[in-house]
């Protein structure tokens, strides 16, 4: 019997993708969560029909979420990760010395446990003592926790079910008042080709709120379309400005201080969404 | 009924893509040609059940696949394509003035007159006076046709079938003397995702003819995991050198000065191929 799990990741395209056997399928309180083993990618996180991350290509979105920040910050100390239950975000940000405690704020405490099960690799440091994991909403604890963090990530799933409020104008605004006074916002915000106008609308919103707004591309081949934006929004520090002489060498697969800028060189379609 | 065209992009992994209808379908004296409706990307073209282009990505391609090189070459007058019967290459190469001839060598005849009937966007400069179409073999066409060239480009299809003499080492030497001295190649080289051992041969045995070689990466949808490599080959003129100030501007949708040199900053795992 061949199994193939197919994700329409619009309602006219996807893909599909050979699998030797389902490992995980449970109904948590907040989503549908499945883990099955590919044959191309290796073990697969999905929540609710969408891939989350798997073995093979997690590395390109955890690093990319948390290196361009953190080096952009000539000294995080304080890092939040609102989403982000499978631990990949909080692996890279602990790989930075100068940082003293890594929140992870995560509405679903099963993605949490099941990836400590089922992804060793990219759970790992989920236990790590600077690493305080809260299973909490991300809203209400950006809102209790003002002046507060260095850098926050909103590492959340699609725009439907429980990230929906993820993508809203007040949650940027929340996210402007927990972090200090030259704090850093990245947010994962979609693909440039399927989600044109969310991106066109997340950058206004991030740009109406913080000095500095930037938008950046990375390529993730299990998610819609291969090519994924972040948008970074900086009270203070920007990106472009950093010395990349001076980023230190971290053990990484796809982050390197000589694409710290280029990546937020956009193909003219994708600049063309941040210019409105 | 629903119908949705499914390409295994490798034998474990595809895309899926919901069709209207097939408009045409042929099998010529080279390979199968299939043209359909799609939903998400408007109209695709097939060859041995792999896409080749679609109206709504083909711009990627098309624009990066020639501008790059041409905008490395001060003053490109006489360019080939080896392949690229769609058009799409030409296309772009006639945006450029200084360019009195450009040569369309396509093995496949069927290609070319079915991108003209059912692909008039992309095929339509095809009858530009200043364009030679030839129906012949590459291999042959750029033996016969030493030190003429001013940039090749070899937009061809996987290597498999049709195209696998253009993946290999005399090929590649073959353009070397069909270049004038300060020539340019640019060969499109599949994904770094799926095809690192094939971009690694490739690069090294380009390495071993051209002094200057650099790879390139950009986001196509519906290629295999959507990142795709373009390979360049230079005699004199280095991309990376090139003032941005001095690039013409031209009418791109992803292509512009701006990211002329930003592309070949390349993800650390695919730096890593042009490493041995």
């Amino acid at each position: 019997m061949e199994l193939w799990y197919t994700e329409k990741q619009t309602p006219n395209h996807g893909i599909t993708t050979k699998i030797s056997r389902t490992i995980h399928t449970e109904k948590t309180d907040f989503q549908q969560l499945d883990i099955i083993e590919t044959n191309q990618f290796g073990r697969m996180l999905v929540l609710d029909g969408m891939v989350m991350t798997t073995n093979k290509d997690e590395f390109v979105y955890h690093e990319m979420i948390s290196h361009v920040a953190l080096n952009t910050h000539p000294n995080p100390k304080k890092v939040l990760v609102v989403g982000g239950g499978d631990g990949g975000a909080i692996r890279e940000i602990v790989k930075h010395q100068s940082v003293e405690k890594a929140v992870l704020a995560e509405i679903d405490g099963r993605v949490i446990e099941t990836s400590k099960e089922f992804f060793p690799e990219i759970a790992g440091e989920l236990g790590n003592p600077r690493v305080d994991v809260q299973v909490v909403d991300g809203i209400e604890y950006i809102h209790n926790n003002k002046d507060s963090f260095d850098v926050i990530m909103v590492d959340s799933t699609e725009p439907v079910g429980p990230a929906v409020g993820l993508f809203e104008k007040g949650f940027y605004q929340g996210i402007f008042d927990a972090l200090k006074e030259d704090g850093i916002l990245v947010a994962q915000t979609e693909s440039p080709w399927f989600n044109a106008e969310l991106i066109k609308r997340v950058f206004k919103d991030i740009k109406s709120i913080f000095p500095i707004t930037r938008l950046y591309t990375v390529s993730i081949p299990t998610y819609p379309s291969g090519l994924w934006s972040f948008t970074m929004g900086s009270k203070k520090h920007d990106p472009l400005e950093v010395n990349e002489a001076s980023i230190k060498n971290l053990e990484t697969k796809y982050y390197s201080p000589s694409i710290h800028k280029s990546v937020f060189q956009l193909p003219k379609f994708v600049e063309d969404l941040t210019k409105e």
